[in-house]
């Protein structure tokens, strides 16, 4: 299933980039004066292959949920059994992720991937559990390479029900107590960069706690093998190097690939950057949350680097990380507000606008069809 | 009615603002993990006076259009009939404005403040004209302090009638080609900064004509004497000053206010501000959009120094004096995308986002009544 995921993505289609672009131009209004949101209609035309692109509604949030066994290593304050419980509050409609879908009219569905407990069945609960969380990357793969295909099959199988449902926009959630250190390492072997600068104090933790957390990161990438000894100790990110420490490899083959995100990734990691392959193949596009869903489409990129045609940045988190991610996939944030809450919330936020930018092509008049008089060029 | 508005203007209630923070922190999110948008529900509930402050819904956005004298000096390419020509395509729902409101669920009310032309009666067209057009505020007063002061109880009226329609929130919008010279004009006057710190080049213009229009906006100043001799040549700001440019003064004092709004602004600009006077004193949250609603919060601030506190930044424009304003308010945007358009584009894109934080305040369980364990502080 994913390597025909994998040959169904095509990059943007340049054709209809040109006919949007010469569109947007037409519009009454000035030429460039909606700023990003034209880049982004026009982005998504390519990645729909047609101009105008199609609305990206309904739209479908799903929120893929596991355990980490780094938790183990006391990376965070936050008690392991929160992920269970607040897959409770998901299904329940009392997380902030489900007051903002209900704003944005989004479907919320949850997806255990993961969870370190069994969980009762519910309406809007999907079951495609690999584990019972992860394994501690910190001290070995945090899981084999075939639990990491088939928790990418998951969230690619997820996607393809959610637009066999009528999905014309998916939206990428996460839950999963410690899911921020196994992004930061999944972010430093993906951009090349330092463990301390993709590293970020996730929900909150205290000064200490976050230098344990640095070590853990960089311990995961030594025992996995990802260091990338072969580089020397001059790394490409110019940080960190003090002739002892190596510069982590970017690794950029899909086997590579696989491999690193089995070594350090969660199976939320996982299913995200299959959700992001899904879309992609269906060609339908995929709002990005924060720092997890840009560690997962960094997997996605690696796999296929036509994924980023047909994912939208829907925020920039708080985290370090996320920043590195997003300038490495080349995609800009539409909301930045400081969020650091996971669950799809940032994504959510950004629904309305993808919309709105959208429907601009679809419903503004044209200088000739509104008789407004157009500046002189 | 200017008078009777100022007195039922209410500053933040202190109670409320401390029951919302200390009930953001007892709901299933990290500590201020919602960043700026738990700021702005808390701001919210303090200018509602109650917490959790009522959802922002429905929305009316108001766009105030009208005509500048100054248009008669080149500040633009654009031909003036273009204000009327726009108001005819808001009117007929073919405007970037009609798209947006419709994608947020929002109703759109033109105003007729001052356009330079009779115009046909039309469903959603309130008819409040002052003027046809100001007068050329390079060369004088662009309108009287009682044509100012009609324009601002024309946006009180309008703030009032949409409250009375059931609106819950106010979205500012603007049409008038040329009136981001005003703007600029305005915002030097009330944040003492020069020109040319201020001035930007609206829906785009070249370097010949900005330069001419950074002349005409400290034209206008030196002729309605709102340059501020006596505060001598070093000016508060520390740019443009040669010893033969004298810096601006802050107009603080309401008398001023009115005063410096006459000689250098717009009828919408007064018009925009009595429109967020109206909202304030309604305690019903005013989201303000670009420039020229920066120029008029201004204005309002002036008059009532708690106006402010019943504003939300919808998003920061391209142009240079619209963050000098936000500053000066104290407010900090939501969206960020480099609009400039106007007619209340960037406040539309916003609205979703102010029901999202605020509906967090209604709708999600506390960590008691979910069951999810808080982390140990």
């Amino acid at each position: 299933m994913l390597a025909e995921t994998l040959a169904a993505i095509r990059p943007a289609d340049l054709t209809a980039l040109a006919e949007a672009r010469a569109y947007q131009d037409r519009l009454t209004k000035p030429r460039g004066s909606l700023g990003a949101l034209e880049d982004l209609a026009i982005r998504l035309a390519g990645a729909a292959g047609v101009s105008p692109p199609p609305m990206p509604a309904p739209a479908a949030l799903a929120i893929f949920a596991a355990d980490h066994g780094v938790h183990a290593r006391g990376v965070t304050p936050w008690p392991q059994e929160v992920t269970v419980q607040m897959v409770a509050n998901f299904l329940s409609g009392g997380a902030v992720a489900n007051a903002f879908a209900a704003q944005a009219g989004v479907s919320v569905t949850v997806v255990d991937v993961g969870v370190a407990a069994d969980l009762p069945d519910a309406p809007n609960l999907v079951k495609h559990k690999i584990g019972y969380g992860t394994a501690d990357l910190s001290r070995g793969p945090a899981m084999t390479v075939d639990q990491a295909v088939r928790a990418l099959e998951a969230g690619i199988t997820v996607a393809r029900d959610l637009v066999a449902s009528g999905a014309r926009c998916l939206i990428t959630g996460d839950m999963g107590i410690a899911n921020t250190t196994a992004s930061a390492a999944l972010i430093s072997v993906f951009t090349g960069k330092d463990a301390a600068e993709v590293t970020g104090r996730g929900t909150g933790i205290d000064d200490e706690t976050y230098e344990h957390k640095v070590d853990i990161v960089r311990e995961s990438l030594q025992t996995n093998g990802l260091t990338g000894d072969t580089a020397g100790p001059s790394g490409e990110s110019g940080h960190g190097s003090d002739g002892l420490q190596s510069a982590p490899v970017v690794y950029r083959q899909p086997s590579e690939a696989l491999r690193a995100l089995a070594a350090v990734g969660g199976f939320e990691h996982a299913a995200i950057a299959g959700f992001v392959l899904g879309g992609a193949a269906a060609r339908v596009p995929v709002i990005l949350d924060g720092v997890i869903a840009g560690a997962a489409a960094l997997v996605a990129a690696a796999l296929d680097p036509a994924a980023p045609d047909h994912c939208v940045a829907g925020h920039r988190s708080a985290e370090p990380g996320h920043a590195a991610a997003l300038a490495h996939l080349g995609l800009r944030p539409l909301v930045d507000l400081e969020l650091r809450l996971g669950e799809g919330t940032g994504g959510l936020l950004a629904h309305p606008m993808v919309c709105a930018a959208v429907r601009v092509m679809h419903d503004v008049a044209t200088f000739d069809s509104a008789g407004v008089t157009e500046k002189p060029v």
